[in-house]
């Protein structure tokens, strides 16, 4: 479908053969595939993440079907990188890996049997991209700057200090309040000019907090 | 995707131990299977076939992109049935089988590499088929609930209170940071539960600020 760029988060065998000979003829994917130990370093440097997922859970960033996933997708990776993240073939994504995912998009089907193979998860949403890709050329691009899944993540950790700092979250309590701002951060995607202003903010607070 | 009527022209083998391990649980399709002796056998009583090919040839009949297609099919199939025509993994459709079909299908592909194998062909002309349906099943309905102008207005002065107490904002300097937050607060689209959130941790934040 004309896509280039395969990221394996932790493969159980890589290189391997019988990937070599599903690959049909792929090999130069296959070959340039690059292999990370965790899926925060194969999405260092995206601003958009989808997590492809049958079964979009309570708390979940927000859902798309697949068709407007992939205009989404089209449109913010004209200007920085996107990335498309699938479970494995026998369990699919764990809550904590679509979490780290700033869309969820849900491809559509028979509810009675609505989860799809690996391959035909990724055969459909790459088609679905592919068909995105000519309709988008006319549209205005936006000239703001997405923030990086790094600055959102730093913010996260500067936001957490400062409320376990005021007394707002206790240590050790569940992570509710952080998974929440989480799924909000990713839902308002946010700029790179709003992550340093959230920054700054908190900054000032940090220095003007009486210890708890 | 939903469809259940499958036609199977000459199989080499059927019933087969290999289909049924990889029906992966759909064995009402494959046990209702039909086997035929040709092609105009499976064809009989149909009034549009499409030939689903990455090659249309000279002579072919009228040709289809995938999307085009499934709405030709969908909208036949609510008064005839209707089929779509695959060809062998190995040499798909010959041009005789094709010259049988009244239109053409092609699924749009990276020119360099257009041919799909079966089941990517099958998955996504199964998908458009779903998708071209009129909207039978929306998407899973989230239960948050939006916060109302008042509310995010209240959160606007609150945030503008706090930020001014701990000298991130000097009084009387333009309102570029509220304006900018107004535009965030518009675009994350907020629920209740988020306001609530956000003036929570505000209020234990004024609390512990040491006056500027």
């Amino acid at each position: 479908m004309g896509l280039s760029s395969l990221y394996l988060v932790n493969p159980r065998s890589f290189p391997d053969k019988e990937a070599e000979t599903r690959a049909a003829g792929a090999w130069d994917i296959l070959n340039d595939a690059r292999v990370c130990t965790s899926l925060d370093e194969a999405l260092s440097g995206t601003t958009l993440a989808a997590a492809i997922t049958a079964r979009p859970r309570d708390l979940s960033p927000e859902v798309f079907d697949a068709r407007q996933g992939a205009l989404e997708l089209i449109d913010r990776a004209r200007e920085s990188s996107v990335a498309l993240i699938f479970g494995t073939e026998m369990s699919g994504l764990t809550a904590m890996e679509v979490s780290r995912c700033q869309i969820v998009v849900h491809i559509p089907a028979n509810p009675d049997y609505s989860s799809l193979n690996l391959a035909s998860a990724v055969q459909v949403m790459a088609y679905e991209l592919r068909m995105a890709l000519p309709k988008l050329e006319s549209l205005p691009v936006t000239v703001t700057v997405a923030a990086e899944f790094d600055e959102i993540e730093l913010l996260q950790d500067h936001l957490e200090r400062v409320a376990l700092r005021c007394g707002f979250l206790k240590p050790g309590e569940p992570k509710r309040f952080m998974q929440r701002m989480r799924r909000l951060f990713a839902r308002a995607r946010l700029e790179k000019e709003e992550v340093k202003i959230f920054r700054g903010i908190l900054s000032a607070l940090e220095k003007r907090i009486r210890p708890h």
